[in-house]
């Protein structure tokens, strides 16, 4: 069972990487920006889709106002963009908005955009894999119905792809998002060529007519329909998600880093801005007609649609009406955004593991999310987050107008406490500045920060506001229990510190008086022999073997055996009229301490090695037990004596595996013998 | 959580008996009788209605066989009682068919007969308990439906009232049984008495008429007419359980035992012969009509039954038709008969534990089945039955036609192998017999067993034959699976008692040369200090730290601490490439043990003791792989430093309770001082 495992993980996985391949050459900004930006790039695969189904629920006239919702969304990025350029000058570590926050709003705010980037991370995934896979759907119709397996899939490919870690080309991640821009510019500017020459095509969803949902009988029109223009905005603003990539891994930029990333990111805005909207006047020029529900929201000729109509998404729509159906271009087209789908996923898997481990070491997570893994992947973290994918992916059925409801939340909340942050970080600089040009330049980056902290809130509003009843509450949820669960760890953490923290009254010379070993002794067999040669080889100030009277007679047959033999070491045995054997042994334990105090006191355990798992659970149970009690009495050292039983031979090598297999691969035997750092401190 | 669990068991099973409290008064004759009964006299609360409605299948007239049946049934009986008569003479001890199995046929045929016994104890709870549910549903008709919960409160009930243990008393378990019999035997005389006046009334199932079955065209003519009654006669067996009893407690009576196990054998044979031919009989007299599927078995003046017609039992439809609806006859019956079918399951419930707890003893069951609990009971055996019962009931809906199927296969495999263990007791008993009398004597004994073998195998081959497809395979399979699991189990015991005997060249005297002591060292706090000094206090002769370089900033720090502390203490750092610390360790104790191969090495492991669950999941990880690690090397003694964290002073007294909370109660502060047997051998 375990060797498959271990085999298994070694196929998947791979041989261990040493922990010097950790170094690895500074990105430059050719490769830095495909890479940082695939995930703000792959959103134009749902992000127009989603903005046009909210706004046909107010019939097909509402849907001409998409281009206008995405040119206000492009207007936000801008923003954010400007104000990120100046940020990641002021913070160029590569600790992003958590570290903007934490440090100029104090730690609790820290705390708040963690759990928020967290939250997003999560759905970055889950929302890019599924649209992935209805891409993937759209080119195989046959797997029409099965997006959830096939989002599965994708994400256990992403997260073995991680767990492999490093050592992937850059240039193999940097080609297909160069390659997604490329086509989707060409594709855009054929359709504007053929629109302005006045021989586009329509798309294959042209021929339906939308049919307006109840709520909104008359359009846009009266308070209704201003909420959902919000709506479509405040959905569309999963296109902003991905801003932040840059200014979070700057560190890996090359010199001059910060400069680097402030041009990534003006790059990143001006392709992303050009391809959202090209897009979106675009599917309203070629008739794109997407609902949330086809069945009932569409018709077709007064009448039903047919059943077995699949709504592909607007930029499939989109090629099939420039390209034409079955052509190379859309193939292209669907291959390269599922491609490019899968790179924004792939940045996450990267963002929160490295998240995860910055929370780590600050206590805010378990340590064990600190640890990097045999390839130096933070293991963990990329498995925590696969699985959260796959629990979304399957609550949801992979539904993309679902799960975008809980987007976008998280990172709003952390746009918006950076904004916050940084216009206290501007406020520190003013006072300690006395020079009036650089006060002036200090003024006018407040400035942009004022209205972008304005708009990033404004946008957060909207969000809660017009879709904490569609799901927005669940990633509400999700964050706030994140953030009280890192915030009890580390509050407990922070106690253990100060708990166990060496102060000055600590002597690190002070000795107990003196060593008093007891023996605890069962059925007298080889364990018992070797636990009584082991405590006399340590030569306590005494030594006793401890016998608990639970069976009259097997006491009796122990008794006479043990003088038979001729054990010097003398014998006691403790009276238990209840039949424990935890019991008596503390009250004896703690009648010495009340006789010497000062005394520490060690008790021997034979302990059995066994092979089989089920053989766990006939053994060992009564010496588990005694072993946790005697933990909770001060002043006491449980020493296990371990005996090996033969069946345990079969699992030497595969218990062990899980944690490094040492020695039965020959590849650590000469890397970690000492290496004579003896420092013999007087 | 676990105050609460610790307080509820407090309350349901009470306080801990000392375990003087073992020794009990032998039980006298009028005492045992209805206790050592229970189980057989129960069985005409359902046995009887189990034969008709077999029968019921091929019509009517096929049901006017079932006295015929029952007199079959009580035939094998007889010459069960006078074969178990003898041998409870040749085996007082009380350890039954078991005991006759082992010593004679071997251990493989004692495990056989312990592990079908099991199953049928099982299935004694598992039938009683749902037919006295159909009893209350008689009584109270408003509880139609929720069978299962009622059985299942009953064996809930009957498991406490087990877990408490002794102190109930004899009489109040004797008194039902008497009632029972007595109020019966009345019910049974009246009837006899109506009968031959002519003034005998009718059930209230007389009127419906009996569908026959579509497989059974022509009643019980033929092959499928001849194998229907054996399938009668073998569901009829039901019973002959429980007369295993007496012979099983044979050792709590009061002397002679033997004779006195012979006398209640032969009153319990004479009692339950009368009650079920004489239910039998009368249940044909008032005409009772009853059926498998009483919706498609049954018809009312040849259309469809009521809908809501409930069927009830036989041994209640008598009582109505004797001493009329709603009449105090009635329901004393019903009562009565709820009352020993709970006997009946408190029989097994003393049985099944004790036979677990004999099996554990010899080495066939986990040794967890042989302890006993607080209040003197097996308890892990109690728990055993009621957990397989309570799935039982639920899998079958607590539906007794079905779980008879499964029924009687064990005992029968007992009974079986019991007859033949005899006969190879005569046989060896012959041999050693000069006397010619003796002789005689012995040879007649013998013949008695070989009808018996003769018989009992006819009826396990009969029940196996008509019923495996039924139900009985299950049982099989159950028998099946718990004899592999006991034999692996008594092999893996075996082998580890020959691993571990002290043998002539096992010195209790010998001792490694040296001990070298190694502290685990990672953060450098105050438990790390804390294990120097006990490990200083141990004056090993040698003592290094140890720390494992997974993270060189890390080790950096701990060095410069260590220095600055000045711990009198040589550190050595170990590399670790690939971030391991246990495979390091390893190999550092490997090479140690090359240098000095007689050392012996003890490592000192800081661990914390926490308080709340959520706690362990952030602590000792590493130090429990570790441990874990180091259990697999020879010479090596894992001695754990425990730290209590302030938090664990909350569960200081919440941990332990489970295992009898030391020193929380006062109750045992002065029993447990050590009763001073220490033996000083030089």
């Amino acid at each position: 069972m375990l060797s498959f495992l271990a085999a298994l993980k070694r196929i998947l996985v791979g041989r261990p990487f040493r922990t010097e391949r950790l170094k690895q050459a500074p990105l430059r900004k050719r490769l830095a920006l495909p890479i940082f930006s695939a995930s703000a790039f792959s959103s134009i695969a749902y992000a127009p889709d989603e903005v046009m189904l909210t706004l046909a629920l107010a019939g097909l006239g509402a849907m001409a106002f998409s281009p206008s919702v995405g040119l206000a969304v492009m207007v936000v990025m801008l923003v954010i963009i400007a104000s990120y350029r100046q940020s990641v000058k002021a913070y160029p570590s590569g600790g992003g908005d958590y570290e903007i926050a934490s440090v100029n709003l104090g730690h609790r705010a820290g705390t708040t955009v963690a759990a928020a980037l967290l939250v997003d991370f999560v759905l970055t995934v889950a929302v890019s894999i599924s649209s992935a896979s209805h891409y993937v759907i759209a080119a195989f119709p046959a797997m029409a119905g099965s997006q959830a397996w096939v989002a599965t899939a994708g994400v256990v490919i992403l997260a073995v792809l991680n767990l492999r870690g490093r050592g992937r080309s850059r240039i193999g991640s940097a080609a297909p998002v160069y390659l997604f821009v490329g086509v989707v510019l060409v594709m855009l500017a054929a359709g504007g060529i053929l629109a302005a020459t006045g021989n586009l095509g329509t798309a294959p969803s042209a021929g339906f007519e939308v049919v307006p949902d109840p709520d909104y009988p008359h359009g846009l029109t009266g308070l209704a329909g201003v909420l959902l223009v919000l709506r479509a905005f405040s959905t569309g603003s999963a296109a902003l998600t991905g801003v932040e990539v840059p200014i979070s891994n700057v560190h890996t930029l090359a010199a001059p880093k910060a400069r680097n990333a402030a041009t990534v990111l003006l790059l990143l805005g001006l392709i992303a801005g050009a391809l959202t909207l090209g897009t979106m006047y675009l599917a309203r020029a070629v008739q794109v007609h997407v609902v949330e529900d086809p069945a009932t929201g569409l018709r077709l000729d007064g009448g039903p649609i047919p059943g077995d109509y699949i709504q592909h998404p607007v930029l499939g729509q989109l090629a099939e009406a420039i390209f034409g159906g079955g052509s190379v271009g859309l193939y292209l087209v669907l291959a390269l955004t599922v491609a490019v789908l899968l790179m924004a996923s792939h940045t996450s898997f990267n963002s929160f593991p490295n998240l995860a481990s910055h929370l780590a070491t600050d206590g805010y997570l378990p340590r064990q999310l600190r640890t990097r893994g045999d390839r130096l992947g933070f293991s963990n973290g990329i498995l925590a987050l696969a699985i959260a994918a796959i629990v979304l992916i399957w609550v949801f059925n992979a539904h993309v107008p679902t799960l975008i409801q809980l987007y976008v939340v998280g990172v709003f909340v952390s746009f918006t406490l950076s904004q916050l942050g940084m216009i206290r970080h501007w406020g520190r600089e003013l006072a300690q500045t006395p020079d009036k040009r650089v006060r002036a330049r200090i003024h006018r980056s407040r400035l942009l920060n004022l209205v972008g902290f304005g708009l990033t809130a404004a946008v957060l509003v909207i969000v809660l506001g017009t879709r904490l009843v569609h799901g927005a509450w669940l990633a509400v949820l999700g964050i706030a229990v994140l953030f009280f669960m890192m915030d009890a760890l580390h509050r407990h953490y922070v106690q253990v510190d100060v708990e166990l923290a060496i102060g000055s009254e600590d002597s690190a010379t002070a000795l107990p008086a003196r060593v008093h070993a007891l023996v605890l002794v069962s059925t007298l067999r080889k364990p018992v022999l070797r636990a009584v040669a082991f405590a006399r080889a340590a030569r306590p100030s005494k030594l006793d073997a401890i016998v608990v009277d639970a069976d009259s007679e097997r006491t009796e047959a122990t008794l006479k055996q043990w003088e038979a033999l001729g054990i010097p070491v003398p014998i006691t045995v403790l009276a238990s009229p209840y039949r424990e054997i935890s019991a008596p042994l503390i009250e004896y334990i703690r009648s010495i301490k009340r006789d010497s105090p000062r005394d520490l006191i060690v008790v021997y355990i034979p302990e059995y090695v066994v092979g089989r798992w089920w053989e766990q659970l006939v053994h060992n149970q009564t010496a588990m037990r005694i072993k946790n009690r005697l933990h909770y009495e001060p002043g006491v050292v449980v020493a296990s004596v371990p005996w090996r039983l033969a069946s345990s031979d079969v699992s030497t090598f595969l218990g062990p595996t899980e944690q490094g297999s040492a020695g039965t691969k020959p590849r650590n035997t000469s890397a970690t013998l000492p290496i004579s750092k003896p420092k013999d401190t007087p």
